[in-house]
């Protein structure tokens, strides 16, 4: 008897029909014999009317209070799941993450797992019942309420799969799986059977929706593989395993594309040490996450320093380096926040070369202006016009799509 | 330093705008110097929603998910409360039924309080904070949620206050208090300043829908002065309590009527022992809270019992009651659902005779039928049709005024 973890996301659980339909699945999987425990996010919407609700009554809402107050949006969801399953004629049960011993520290809104004590769900297994538990949501030593932040249901999945050691972890969303390119941006874009968790990791982090990358990195941590599908077909998905055969590997496996990048460049910037701690340090003391960073080649000891954020991070930002930059007598700061990103990833580029070139020329064949360019070992990055983006995931869909390889 | 703890229904947080009223209140209250718990229950219309979406997955929801399901109503409020007590510069804190220490048997959608460990609020007060509760539920030693059903959040109040020695309960509602009848149906009904527990209890279990009837009894056990105010209006309210003078005790105090009374007749029942056990353990089995019970005189050992229930149990009541009654030997069952129940109330009717006889004469001058008649020793109530409460209700408030007492 295998044990497995499936987790379904806001739009799987939707309304009352869509709950039935993901019972329906569920049960099919318990049907087959194996052990089976649930994530599961808030219906789809409930988490924006709740912090609706916040706002109307706090301009500034506590972050204590609004991590349990979003957290009820999963447990609605999970006795709504529980419920269902028991009028089917199955034994079910919902958790909260609390009663789930997901542990995590108090970083209200943003909170990290630091273990998971599934006694509860283990106990609950044993007496043969199916095991819903609410995502996103985990409790501190003080028994605390905290919400885990963007990706938080994934990422609750995966540490549960890897706490009760199951053979997979199958995260059920609205598209069927990870794709060569974004198939509503190139329609001939393929499904990829399997991905590696580092490109997949990649991916996810360049633009890809389909799954967190935190909930990637844990999966690779304790190598649980994870399937990607569709909660509305029966097609097959994509599994991200460590596993992913080296011939396959040596390809270029997917292009992401992410349409939320804002750009500030502060220009004229002395070039000393500690510049760069000055401007980033006050950033990531607000929380602001900062993407790529390009700093040029210095000329008489002036330089221009450019970096990214998300466009609802831009203001923000630039409140924050605005004076910083006048104090360390830079010329000027500006902002452009109508950018996006297109990436090429695939493991093989690490060994071979020509990608970045073919990259740029692809662009340039479309009259693609390229402004940043960043790299790892198994991606190559470019920052265009938000305007061009369509054109050049097609382009470069078209160029290496010889060896992307389902 | 006093600690009071405050408790407001639904429709005193039924949306933002009332929410921060509700919070002003609180904060004068604090502002006084008092330590203040706050018990809250859903906003008005959320259960009733929760409810709806249970249905529409399982025809039979499970109690268990039931009960977290709903207990998520409270969640919301009690943080809404506690991030507009903040954004107003105070020092607060929601806390959910588990984390207020709310301990209950398992017994799912009705659980009783069996104790109240509350070592979290008491170290939050001690931090300065106004600690806000989410009433109507509890856990059990599996830490399973459980809901406390009709009245709970008065009697979590009241367990609290208890709990926490407080020196007064104050109930905050949507009526301004206790009168000497329904002021809806009597215009010229007058607020009591003060009530003793007993009459409060029968008031409250005779149609008063004013406070649960559990909170007053836990009120009197424990003698805690409750007080029911409006949390709309600045009027004093009713308190209730133990120390009512002798002086204002022999009078009616107060007219009590409910207009939810469905009356069963088993018709000829043949007289012997053991028949009324069978008839009422299986209606007990089922949950179904019986009120009245009548058995007339049996004349050749053949009699009626006659019974009342509330009009959404009567259907189930029936189809239990009518194979027994067959079993037994019983000539029918016959039901009327269009009843309802009128009750003269007051400690000083245990000593003096001669008010049910003005209350008969009351209702016969009205040309009022009385269908079945129960007394307590400080209660007379009688079962008329539905139609004539009104009339029955001014009547005896007219009869019996010049001793009602505010």
């Amino acid at each position: 008897m295998a044990l497995i973890v499936q987790k379904y996301g806001g739009s799987s659980v939707a309304d009352a029909e869509r709950i039935k339909s993901v019972a329906r699945r569920i049960a099919q999987a318990k049907d087959e014999g194996d052990q089976v425990v649930v994530v599961v996010s808030a219906m789809g919407g409930t988490t924006d009317e709740l912090v609706k609700l916040a706002y109307q009554v706090s301009e500034h809402p506590s972050d204590r209070e609004l991590d349990v107050l979003l957290s009820t949006g999963e447990i609605v969801s999970s006795t709504l799941l529980a419920m269902t399953l028991r009028d089917m004629g199955y034994k079910a049960i919902s958790l909260s993450g609390a009663q789930a011993g997901i542990r995590t520290d108090a970083a209200h809104s943003r909170a990290r797992i630091l273990k998971v004590e599934a006694k509860r769900v283990v106990k609950e297994l044993e007496k043969g019942r199916i095991v819903i538990v609410a995502g996103f949501q985990g409790i501190t030593d003080e028994m605390d309420v905290t919400t885990l932040g963007r990706g938080g249901s994934d990422t609750t999945a995966v540490a549960l799969a890897a706490s009760l050691g199951a053979g997979v972890c199958q995260i059920y969303t609205d598209v069927d799986g990870v794709h060569t390119a974004d198939p509503r941006l190139v329609p001939e874009a393929r499904k990829l059977a399997e991905i590696g968790y580092e490109e997949m990791l990649e991916l996810a982090s360049y633009g890809a929706k389909v799954i967190h990358p935190r909930a990637v990195e844990l999966g690779e941590l304790f190598n649980i593989p994870i399937l990607v599908a569709s909660s509305f077909t029966d097609s097959s998905g994509t599994l991200i395993h460590g596993g992913v055969s080296m011939e396959v590997r040596n390809r270029v496996r997917s292009i992401a594309h992410d349409l939320d990048v804002a750009k500030i460049t502060v220009v004229g910037v002395p070039d000393r040490p500690s510049i760069a701690a000055a401007i980033f340090q006050p950033l990531a003391t607000a929380g602001i996450s900062i993407d790529t960073i390009v700093q040029n080649a210095s000329v008489e000891h002036i330089t221009d320093l450019t970096f990214t954020v998300t466009r609802s991070q831009l203001a923000k930002a630039m409140r924050l380096v605005e004076p910083i930059a006048k104090s360390i007598g830079a010329r000027e700061c500006v902002s452009d926040a109508k950018l996006g990103k297109v990436s090429i990833i695939g493991t093989g580029m690490q060994n071979t070369p020509g990608y970045a070139a073919r990259m740029f020329g692809a662009l340039s064949e479309q009259g693609i202006n390229i402004q940043l360019i960043a790299t790892s070992e198994i991606r190559i990055t470019c920052i265009i016009d938000e305007a061009k983006v369509k054109d050049a995931v097609r382009a470069l869909h078209r160029v290496f799509e010889t060896e992307v390889v389902e």
